[in-house]
C-alpha cells in the first residue's frame, strides 16, 4: 500500500482513464456490435467528446484490437494459476475449469466481444491472436493426456476432442451468465469443476474399453438424419 | 415418389432460388458479419443483379430473420428426433448430444449466424425467438431431472445448470468444426455423447453425496481471484 510519489499518479490518470474508455467500448460494441458501433457512440458512453477520444486512440479498431489483446493475455494467466494448482492432471483441470469460468463469469462483456468481434479485426491482428489461442487448446489437451498416463482420465477419451468440449462448454458462458442470479460465479464454477472431472475421470480397475459409451448405448446403426449428415 | 404436376414443379422452382439465397447471405454474414454486409454483397455471391433479389426478399433484415427462423425450428425437430428415441432418460440425453451435434456440424454457417448475429435482429424479431429458445434448456433439463428420478443420473447434479453446460459444449462447435477434419461428424457427436453421458451417470449403489467433487477436491478455500470474483 506503500506511499505513491506525485509522478506515479499522473502517469497513472491516463491509464486509469484509458480502461474506462475500453471498458465502454466494449460494452456499446456488445449491445450494437462492433460494425454498427462509432467513435461518436463510443465518446457518448464514456461521456467525453469525440475530439478527446482521439488522445487515447486512433481508430476504433484499436479500441477493438486492445480489447481483444487484453482478455487473451488475461486469459493466458489463468494457465499460470493453474500450473501453480498443486495436485495431480486431474485436480489441475478442475481448478482450470474453476479459474476459466470464474475469469469468464468476470470479463463476460469482454469475452463476449472478443468471440463476437473478432473476425472485424484485420487479419494481421487477427493472425497473432488465432496463432496463440492455440496455446490454450494445446494447454488443456496436454493436461487429459497427463491424466491419462496417471491412470486418473479414461484412456478412451481422445483428449483434443475433449479438450474442446471443455472449453466450448466454459467459453460459452457469455451468452447466458449475468451476476446477481440464483448462484454466484463461484458456485456455478464448481459445478462446472464437478461436471468436467466426473466426464474425464475413470480408475484403471473399473475400466473396460467402451465403459463411457456402454452407459447408454444407442441402437445400433443409429443414425439421426438417415445418412445425409456425412462429410 | 409419386409424379408430380406441373405446378408443383413450378411452385419449387422459386423455393429453391430462395434457399439459395439464404445459404449464399448465410455464407457472407458469417465472413464479415451482418452489419458489413449488402444486399449487392449478397446478390454478387449468389450472382444475380441486386434488383433480381428484391423478387425474393424486402430488406437484409428479411434476410437474417429467415436463416435465424430456419435454424431455430430446425433445431426444434431435434427435440421431436430425441423424444422418439426408445429409452430412459439417459439414452435420450445421449441421443440428444449426437443429433445435436450433428445438426451444428451440418448447419455450421447458419447456426454462427444464428449466434453471431442475433442481436441484429429487430427487437420483436429477437422477443419471438427468445422465448422459443427457453424449449431447448426445458427440455434438457427436464430430461436430467427425470433420469435423476430414475436413478440414474447423480442426484448432486443442478439440472438446470447441467443442462447449460451441456448445450454451451454443443453449441459452440461452429468455432472449430470444420467438414472434412480428422473425425467425422458422427464420430466427434459420438465422443460428445460419451462426454455428456460420464459427466451425469451415477448408480445409487456407488452415490456417497458430493463424490463427484470428491474425485479432484481443491485446496480448502481455492479462490483464483482471491476474492475480487464475487458478484
Amino acid at each position: 500500500m506503500g506511499e505513491e510519489t506525485t509522478t506515479t499518479r499522473k502517469a497513472r490518470a491516463p491509464r486509469r482513464r484509458e480502461q474506462e474508455i475500453l471498458e465502454a467500448a466494449a460494452e456499446v460494441f456488445h449491445e450494437h456490435g462492433y460494425e454498427s458501433t462509432s467513435i461518436k457512440d463510443i465518446a457518448e458512453k464514456v461521456g467525453i467528446l469525440k475530439g478527446s477520444l482521439y488522445y487515447y486512440i486512433s481508430s476504433k479498431e484499436d479500441l477493438l484490437y486492445e480489447i481483444i489483446k487484453g482478455v487473451h493475455e488475461e486469459a493466458l494467466r489463468n494457465l499460470e494459476k493453474t500450473r501453480a494448482v498443486d495436485g495431480n492432471a486431474l485436480k489441475k483441470l478442475r481448478a482450470f475449469a474453476v479459474i476459466h469460468f470464474r475469469f469468464n463469469a468476470e470479463n463476460r462483456v469482454k469475452t463476449a466481444v472478443f468471440f463476437q468481434d473478432f473476425r472485424s479485426l484485420s487479419e494481421e491482428r487477427r493472425a497473432t491472436i488465432v496463432d496463440e489461442r492455440d496455446i490454450y487448446d494445446n494447454f488443456v489437451r496436454d493436461l487429459i493426456r497427463e491424466g491419462q498416463e496417471q491412470g486418473l482420465i479414461c484412456p478412451d477419451i481422445d483428449a483434443k476432442v475433449a479438450a474442446i468440449s471443455i472449453l466450448g462448454m466454459l467459453n460459452w458462458i457469455y451468452h447466458w451468465y449475468r451476476p446477481g442470479g440464483e448462484q454466484s460465479a463461484a458456485e456455478l464454477a464448481e459445478a462446472y469443476g464437478d461436471f468436467v472431472v466426473a466426464g474425464l475421470a475413470c480408475r484403471p480397475d473399473d475400466h473396460v474399453p467402451g465403459h463411457r459409451r456402454a452407459l447408454a448405448p444407442l441402437p445400433q446403426g443409429f443414425d439421426p438424419f438417415n445418412g445425409n449428415g456425412r462429410d
